[in-house]
């Protein structure tokens, strides 16, 4: 059984709370939050604080706060020689205060506060300073059924970038798509399953392979067609960098 | 029972025959493709031919050929007062010759021909200038299992770019994505659950409030980092104009 203190109470640390209690390899021992009122709610099930003083031992100490609070939470627990993550994709494991054991659990994907969450889906990329408390890190990510991912410091920052091309920057895809058909009294519906299926072909299927469309095929007529009728500069400035890329990828000739 | 004659063997075509053969209330008649070979493996099933002057009669022609083959194709058919449609996303409904009764039936999909498609997930996108021949529209794409649309050539176009959006510049992002983890040996596959929740998670939300990430959150330091660490010069200038983009979207100063 991993004994675990959550701090924090936000989107990331509620799904974790949710997930840890119902693991039976895990108890969440204590549950710290600087406004307690956000989980004074669950009082019943879990010891709740917002005094960092009364924080009992326990085999680790995660810590899903703001990633500028990393640096003077960790300096102000009042303990050393513990177990303390973050769950940052962007912190340094180095942000953590050099008096505990350091290490980064970080679980990559987009955490909304009411969504359901199934973590056997996310990845848990991890990082530890000691081999035995990795160890820890990897048997707490199988214990909520996630499949865990060495990933340094360096390669963590890397991903989160990757991270946000492929969620926020493609997020802000169907959000075009979105006002487009709006502007044109076209339900936004329509596009759902396309986008479905264009997540779920790369799946199996390398991006590169998956490509299709103007650019790709070096279809000129078209794209100027669609410059032609594009009126927000800024869709037309985002149309023609886009299709200047996926150009260069493919290979063709400027257009 | 709707009997079609389909002209054309590409990507549309091959699944359109497919799904149309195995639905009981449709036959197809003929299959015609200007080269017999690459469909002559039917012809168990399904009568072929590679010539226009033996085209059989049929409550409907459809033309899945590519876009700048519609006018002419259509145009070289050896009838009249008959109804003929097209499937592209671009091609207005007057690139079919105005001899024949003309209509568009446009499935807004990504088509390749090895994935297999579910066309119950596919959104039919309708045009015809004769109500009758609309009706018969709507009963083919019920019959194949789909929704149907009721879209307009304008409509059409602006559908097809906002879908060049979802999907063609889409799936760039997970491009640049796979390039940066490659680049850092890290395994794509981490990215693959992150990309399918951004999918999931509109179609029961709009893009607007799935919105996450620096850009969302005005966390210019984050952003600052980012850049900072990304050295190809077009990953730079996308992650810019499309930071710049959420930033205008969501309401906050320019970072
Ligand atoms: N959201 C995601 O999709 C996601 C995904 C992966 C990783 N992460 C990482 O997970 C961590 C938490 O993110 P989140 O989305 O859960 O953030 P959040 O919803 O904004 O919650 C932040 C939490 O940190 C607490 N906090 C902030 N400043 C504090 C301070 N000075 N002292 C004590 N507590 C403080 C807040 O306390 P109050 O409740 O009292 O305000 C709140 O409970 C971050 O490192 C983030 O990078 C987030
Ligand atoms: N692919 C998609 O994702 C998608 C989605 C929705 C709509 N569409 C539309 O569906 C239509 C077909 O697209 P596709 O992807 O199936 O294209 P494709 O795979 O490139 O196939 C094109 C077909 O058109 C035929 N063709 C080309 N020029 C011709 C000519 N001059 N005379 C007679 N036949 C000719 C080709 O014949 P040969 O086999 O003899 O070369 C081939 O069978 C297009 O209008 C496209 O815009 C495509």
């Amino acid at each position: 059984m991993i004994s675990v203190v959550l701090l924090g109470a936000g989107n990331v640390a509620t799904h974790l709370y949710k997930v840890f209690h119902n693991s039976d390899a895990i108890t969440v021992t204590q549950w710290y939050n600087r406004h307690v009122d956000k989980i004074s709610t669950y009082k019943n099930e879990v010891s709740v604080t917002d005094s960092l003083i009364e924080l009992v031992e326990a085999d680790l100490y995660v810590m899903a706060v703001s990633d500028d609070a990393i640096a003077t939470v960790s300096e102000a627990l009042p303990f050393q020689d513990r177990l303390v993550v973050h769950t940052s994709g962007t912190a340094s494991l180095y942000d953590l205060d050099a008096k505990h054991r350091r290490g980064v659990f970080y679980p990559l994907q987009t955490f909304t506060k009411d969504a359901t969450i199934d973590f056997s889906a996310i990845p848990l990329c991890i990082e530890a300073l000691k081999k035995a408390d990795y160890k820890l890190l990897k048997t707490l990510a199988h214990a909520i059924g996630s499949q865990d991912y060495k990933v340094s410091t360096e390669q963590r920052k890397r991903l989160h970038i990757a991270a946000v091309f492929a969620n926020n920057f493609t997020n802000q895809m169907y959000r075009i798509a979105h006002e487009i058909t709006e502007a044109n009294q076209i339900e936004f519906d329509v596009l759902k399953p396309l986008i479905l299926e264009t997540a779920k072909k790369i799946q199996n299927m390398s991006p590169y392979m998956a490509q299709t469309g103007p650019a790709t095929r070096g279809d000129k007529q078209t794209i100027k067609k669609h410059l032609n009728l594009i009126e927000n500069p800024q869709h037309k400035a985002i149309y023609k960098l886009l299709t200047e890329s996926i150009t260069e990828t493919h290979g063709r000739k400027k257009l």
